[in-house]
């Protein structure tokens, strides 16, 4: 009887405040869907508008439209703030420690948002891009420091022999986590530039978390995987709004604002919720797209200023765009990487009088690369599929394949 | 001897992070100061400018400046988190309540800038202004409630004979705390159209504060002052780089996001540091501004987009700015408020067939009307001048005629 009503309790403390989440979230979700539209002139109006690159017509489209399913994901999270600790108020024993945590993962996710937004208006350098993550993810190191300070590592059975069974990583660790923030951030925001695409990544990626969440809800880190599902489900819920404007079609565009704010979010769970490694997983497509958009990133191969597909009006089609160089004169760094990708057949290779004409090394200009032009809306749902293919092997690494690695 | 030795600690505890933060306060000017001018460009690039009404000159100057010093202030906030809990990590018993004030603060801070800015950008609506300070100031009215949720007030002792010693407010408390956020940061934004207003009154509003915990660091209360000091010197260093930029002739204008960021910033010492009524009397200048401005914000009487001193290009100066009206068609709250008015002599009163003429109901518009047309820097002069008297009155209040009505 005892055992069972403990059961009960515990059932009702995990569940209860997910479902109140869950309430909020659809709440939330229909404010946004609805608030968007009615913004559009307001964005237009303040200069906050791009032409669609890919249309024949050249309409104005509203940009930066992140920051109002972003605010609209804070304002939720804002109301949310009580309830979870609404029976330690009136049982004692206060549990300050999960509640500064809540409050610094918002506190560095309302700073991304900000960042994003000026970002997207006054249109920073690359260096803030790679700074603003950085300090905006301070808070949230701050609070591992003091709640958990575990830097210590598991090592992997093959390696075991050299390194032992753990290592602590000390300020690696921290470091590690820094730029855990700074790579979510950037990584969604660089495979980007097709109707849709930003966010249905970014969707994917949540759902994929939360999914992750669910299953482990079961083991004995419940209270870590309870903490992300509460900013995963109004996160879910208020890009959904987005994506139901952002699809093809584009009504709206999303801007780095909306980039910034979701890689921070999945790298704030990730880091609290002791999942960080998981997390990674379910970024291989960014993972992948950013190892090869490398030697364009880095300039070792000429990079154009957009390397967004080209749109052919007659076919209504996305080309592959490309870029041209004289391999003679190209540095030991860039010849060593288009050879290798030219042996791995990952670009298209046109020589002619020592010019070279290549594709340029996106994860889309590669896409269209295999199946041949395609339209707009196709070429998202393939990277969509792509995308949640990643995550079924994603899984298939994390349970059954980890075993081979670690002790369960 | 051991008394000694526990009151060096103490001294310490008190002084130690507050020299650190000063140091690091003065870091942020000179880079706030240098880094002013190298954004003007981005800005007025990103279409924010305004054009100065009382100048000659039609010449862009970049709008919304308010957030350069705002990240500025954030980011030495964020780098200065783990100082004043480093002596803690190493004796045990960290005191997290302490620590999540400072996060809440910072996320209600953090989440007022980014209103501020969008605010700025985006011309938001007069309803959006009122909501959003309500909404950031709920993380920070969360943790009062978890922290202290003591909404006792003591009983001034004229009204103890009816009321008692002291009144629960209350849900009434947490309303009145709201309202203050509202109030803080609005009061500053109607207060403001000449050139280094804004930040010049905010600074001396920063300072009184400051001024207030240093004499209450004597006081049993210190953590409070100390805590309030934190966020003061920082304020007061990135705010003092802006004023080097925005006094006349301002090279750049501040913005609401500015305001935003001042109000709330005052709002959150004020209700952490539990001294609210104090910090409101150092708003006295804005709360007659706002009182005397509420026939026009009501609409009782005519109100112009602009109610800004109107500039004579021959003189150099800037006169008072005019409504009119016909008074058989006006309300009755309307003439009720501009015969009080008129009996007070606090507007000018030109009448004819039925048309009335008075000046706009602002504080900047009476001190013209008082002392004549003035030079706009002198006119900022005097509004300085003016907050600095009403300081001054808010210490008499605060120290000897408290004593009067309350027990020491």
């Amino acid at each position: 009887m005892a055992v069972s009503e403990i059961g009960t309790d515990h059932v009702w403390k995990m569940w209860l405040p997910i479902i109140i989440n869950m309430l909020m979230s659809i709440v939330a979700y229909v404010v946004t869907v609805k608030l968007i539209p009615k913004l559009k002139e307001m964005f237009i109006k303040a200069n906050l508008f791009g032409i669609d690159m890919s249309k024949s017509t050249s309409e104005k489209v509203p940009e930066a439209m992140g920051v109002v399913s972003g605010c609209m994901f804070l304002i939720t999270m804002f109301l949310f703030i009580p309830i979870p600790f609404t029976t330690f108020l009136f049982e004692g024993q206060f549990p300050h420690n999960e509640f500064v945590e809540l409050i610094s993962a918002l506190l560095s996710i309302c700073c991304m948002l900000l960042l994003g937004f000026a970002d997207d208006v006054l249109d920073l350098r690359w260096r803030h891009k790679l700074l603003c993550p950085t300090i905006a993810s301070l808070p949230l190191l701050m609070v591992y420091f003091i709640n958990f300070n575990s830097t210590t590592i598991i090592v992997p059975k093959p390696f075991r022999e050299v390194l032992g069974f753990s290592v602590n990583l000390g300020i690696l660790y921290y470091v590690y986590m820094g730029m855990l923030a700074v790579f979510c951030t950037n990584a969604i925001n660089i495979l980007a530039g097709v109707n849709g695409l930003e966010v249905g990544q970014s969707l994917i990626i949540a759902l994929s978390i939360s999914l992750f969440n669910l299953i482990e809800l079961q083991s004995g880190q419940w209270k870590a995987h309870q903490f992300s599902l509460y900013f995963m489900l109004p996160y879910i819920a208020t890009s959904f709004a987005l994506l139901k404007h952002n699809w093809y079609p584009s009504k709206v565009f999303v801007g780095d604002t909306f980039c910034y704010l979701s890689g921070m979010t999945f790298a704030v769970v990730g880091i609290l919720g002791h999942f960080s490694k998981t997390t990674l997983l379910f970024f291989m497509p960014q993972v992948f797209n950013f190892l090869y958009s490398i030697p364009q990133l880095f300039h070792l191969v000429p990079c154009p200023r957009h390397r967004l597909p080209k749109f052919n009006s007659k076919t209504d089609k996305l080309h592959i765009s490309t870029t041209s160089f004289r391999y003679s004169e190209m540095n030991v760094g860039g010849k060593l990487f288009v050879n290798l990708f030219r042996v791995l057949r990952l670009i298209q290779w046109h020589e002619k009088n020592d010019y070279v004409l290549t594709n340029n090394f996106t994860l889309i200009n590669l896409i269209l690369l295999i199946c041949g032009p395609l339209h707009e809306a196709k070429l998202t749902t393939v990277l969509m599929i792509l995308q949640i293919c990643c995550t079924c092997l994603a899984f298939l690494i994390r349970y059954p394949l980890a075993y081979l690695f670690y002790d369960t």
